[in-house]
């Protein structure tokens, strides 16, 4: 029995990922009994960005300068160029610092059961990209799903023509895993892939 | 290696209860994702509470409106109080929808500890809310630790003056609790208070 606007503050909280109803309430007492500390510069914050939020024109990442911070950073090689479905993609590679390069957002993957076709996808901006040169390496990272695997497919045979040494993530037993948990898809990867010791 | 806009949200939001640094930036993602679906109607919802947001002067409630909902609410039943430590705890009580009446927020508990003393507490309030009358029983819904009992006991005093039924939450097993796991304080609570069966 909070007022309309508690409501649907709560509302718009508990549809954020990892928030259900009963942790939007409590974030949303947390947020009421702390207005100066933790209102005001969420509400700051949240402003600033929907201000200024763009989707970079060259890679398809979402920042709020054009092109994004990654693209605009000069320590980055711009030899290496990594492509992913998706922006949480970009991010989850990004916060792992462990690739030097840029990236590209395709925004999705093929498939037919979706009705998702190449044109759909950012491929020919990727192809423009590359062809333009300057890159070394492209990395397929897509995910290890049938359908992340059928785009791979797919922009390997777009992008074969060109000079450049085509790479994709390796497959196998996730580090920290026990065989005894794990799929027989990965089991059979992980063997197929396997390598000399030492 | 976001921008600083998307940097301060994601640290505004991992501040919230519940939410961490991963989550938070799993929400930023989906915030940036869905613009018009997800982010506008936070930010307006957050502006909204921020412009509105008063404490009622009745209870000690937070919220948009002074009186507050629950203050203002002609259906609640005016003859009962409940007393509480906490807004939080208001809408824990609340929530459940099974006390009628209206709700007086202390806003804390006495502690030696903490140097926290009666006149920092809204106690002379909640006097002055049964010597104006027309209420006929207030419960005492404090927590069930010393500090929260203590508080109780010295309200109890305050108020025996006055022609009220004092009562306070049973203390007992809680539902869907094993005795097995429950604490010697618990167990000994609710032996004291056992009760005839049917």
């Amino acid at each position: 029995m909070a007022s309309p606007e508690i409501e649907t503050l709560t509302q718009a909280l508990s549809r954020l990922p990892g928030l259900g109803p009963r942790s939007a309430r409590r974030a949303v007492l947390h947020l009421l009994k702390k207005r100066e500390g933790a209102l005001e510069p969420l509400l700051r914050a949240l402003a600033a960005v929907n201000e200024r939020l763009v989707t970079c024109q060259v890679c398809g990442n979402v920042d709020t300068v054009d092109p994004c911070c990654i693209c605009a950073d000069p320590r980055r090689d711009a030899r290496g160029l990594c492509v992913v479905e998706d922006v949480a993609d970009l991010w989850a590679l990004d916060k792992s610092r462990l690739f030097p390069g840029r990236f590209h957002v395709l925004g999705g993957r093929l498939s037919a059961l979706e009705g998702v076709r190449p044109e759909d996808l950012s491929i020919d901006a990727l192809v423009a990209r590359v062809e333009a040169g300057g890159i070394d390496e492209v990395v397929l990272a897509m995910n290890a799903t049938l359908e992340g695997q059928t785009t791979a497919h797919y922009l390997a045979e777009r992008l074969e023509r060109f000079p450049i040494r085509l790479t994709q993530l390796a497959h196998g037993v996730p580090v920290g895993g026990e065989l005894d948990y794990l799929d027989e898809g990965t089991l059979a990867q992980a063997l197929r892939a396997r390598r000399p010791l030492g």
